[in-house]
């Protein structure tokens, strides 16, 4: 990411100062989501969990952090011409909802093949969809004609770096809320919420271990960690659909220096993870919310020793209840 | 209840000091459960709802406060010999795991024709599972035998006033929680948690209106208010397995003076309902505990004025969720 657009002057492109800033401007919007324990899921992962729970958050995921704070950070002239940007997932909704909040319009493009409900739920917070074909070519024609014909502001749902400091705020709250943790554990699919959180964590305490939790079957973020270099993946297959995007620049650089692991996970672990959540917790997640569980409770990370006490991100919980994998 | 039984000097078998009293007792042992809102379902109920989430109690459910309440009260000589019920539901997982926590026996009686995972969940926290014919006279025979050839302590679901006075924490917990509150909703099967909080919210706060929510297929609290006299009925059928059993004498009398009106919901209602906490709240509700939400989501409900602020129990989350029942 050019340095201009960061807003930061350090080498990263959010800082701690970034994230606090975004936790008091998104105050009066989102929810503090709570931390939840469950002994059955310590014995599991052999030590002490501690779970923030983001499926309550606005719109069911973390997203909403992040497209708050920087809807929000517009100034008035630039907010007036509204937001743009292409998602059928969870952040589609959170921009459509944080620009309701403010007054203004939200574009939100979508594949003509997502399903109904995505549609519905952007309508439901006020946003106005637009379906292009679903290709990658398509959607960049659209997002470029709508940014021309309405001066709208592109929002993107990751690189950018209001973005990252906004889903930071996790861990301002996280720290605060669970006490002496040794680490965090954070599903990864674009690195917005994981560079997010590990910027802000590692700088109020630096000897907290950050890891990261992959799909294997979506397993960039462990290949760039084993080649030094951003790796990109166009074959992607998990269904943790949240989780399928690759790292940009912004995110890439501030996971490369303060992750210190990734933990790769198969899809009967993620699945197996999801029911427990549901069984266990009485809490509702969706495949790419629980991949972080399934990290904690693998041999691999069983096997690292002196950690007692970690936190687990629950990143989300809007899954279709009509067919929930298991079934 | 005869009176000798009822440890309560007062009219009733549990008053306002037996519920604080049994607030201190489980406190060290007990969840404080968390109240969430939901401004989707504010929308449909037409005014501002506060829910208290006893899935996240011990066990998934409620009914540990009052097991808990029941078996930590019991002198050290009765306790030495062990608790016996018949429960093949919450009660019965409740009351297994409070005995575990005092170090003593629990003898849980279910039929042949539960499902094994209801005996899993009973032994897995340290009961002793005891099967017997499917028939009320089996049952009977069954639990003399037990309490004769071990002494152990007869702990029924809700006929007993520590139970009544345990699940009346609820209120304690929910007044302090959601204040200012106008109304409480809270579904009834043999009326230990309805008669619990009735009677310790309506001392704090006399003004406040007490609704029982109860699925029209096991009626007999709608009709027993009806005819001013308690009504039994042994053909119930609902979807909503923890409400199917009738009032006792003990929490009859309390609900008789205490509850303005019962609001009955269909089949249907329910299941809608418990599909909103999941899909809306992100929380896993069993279909008993989905019924105060359809109560208050009914039409009967949003007719009555001069309610802003209702407070709605769900009362727990141990659902199969291999048999969704909108799946």
């Amino acid at each position: 990411m050019p340095e201009h657009l960061s807003g930061q002057t350090g080498r990263y492109a959010a800082d701690l100062p970034a994230v606090q800033e975004a936790a008091t401007r998104i105050q009066p919007f989102a929810r503090v989501t709570p931390v939840l324990t469950c002994g059955h899921l310590n014995q599991l992962a052999g030590r002490q969990l501690y779970f923030k729970c983001e499926m309550f958050q606005r719109v069911g995921a973390f997203k909403f952090r992040g497209a708050c704070n920087a809807v929000m950070k517009l100034n008035d002239d630039v907010a007036a011409r509204g937001v743009v940007t292409h998602s059928s997932g969870n952040h589609g909704q959170a921009l459509a909802l944080a620009a309701k909040l403010r007054g203004i319009n939200a574009h939100i493009i979508m594949p003509r093949t997502a399903p109904r409900v995505k549609k519905d739920a952007v309508a439901g917070y006020g946003g106005t969809v637009h379906f292009c074909e679903p290709t990658l070519k398509a959607r960049q024609t659209m997002t470029s004609e709508i940014v021309v014909s309405t001066g709208a502001e592109l929002i993107p749902p990751y690189d950018h770096p209001d973005i990252i400091a906004g889903q930071g705020t996790i861990a301002l709250e996280f720290l605060e809320q669970a006490t002496s943790l040794d680490a965090l554990v954070v599903p990864v699919g674009g690195g917005g919420m994981l560079s997010g959180i590990a910027i802000a964590a590692k700088a109020l305490n630096p000897s907290i271990r950050i890891f990261a939790a992959e799909p294997k079957g979506a397993d960039d973020v462990a290949r760039s960690m084993a080649s030094g270099q951003l790796v990109e993946q166009h074959d992607a297959k998990t269904i943790a659909d949240g989780l399928l995007t690759n790292l940009c620049d912004a995110t890439w650089a501030i996971i490369r220096d303060h992750v210190e692991a990734v933990v790769t996970v198969s899809e009967q672990q993620i699945v197996d993870s999801m029911r427990l959540v549901f069984g266990r917790m009485k809490v509702v997640v969706e495949p790419s919310g629980a991949v972080a569980l399934a990290a904690v409770t693998s041999d691999d990370f069983r096997g690292m020793s002196g950690m007692d006490r970690v936190g687990v991100v629950l990143s989300g919980g809007n899954v279709d209840l009509d067919r929930l994998p298991w079934t």
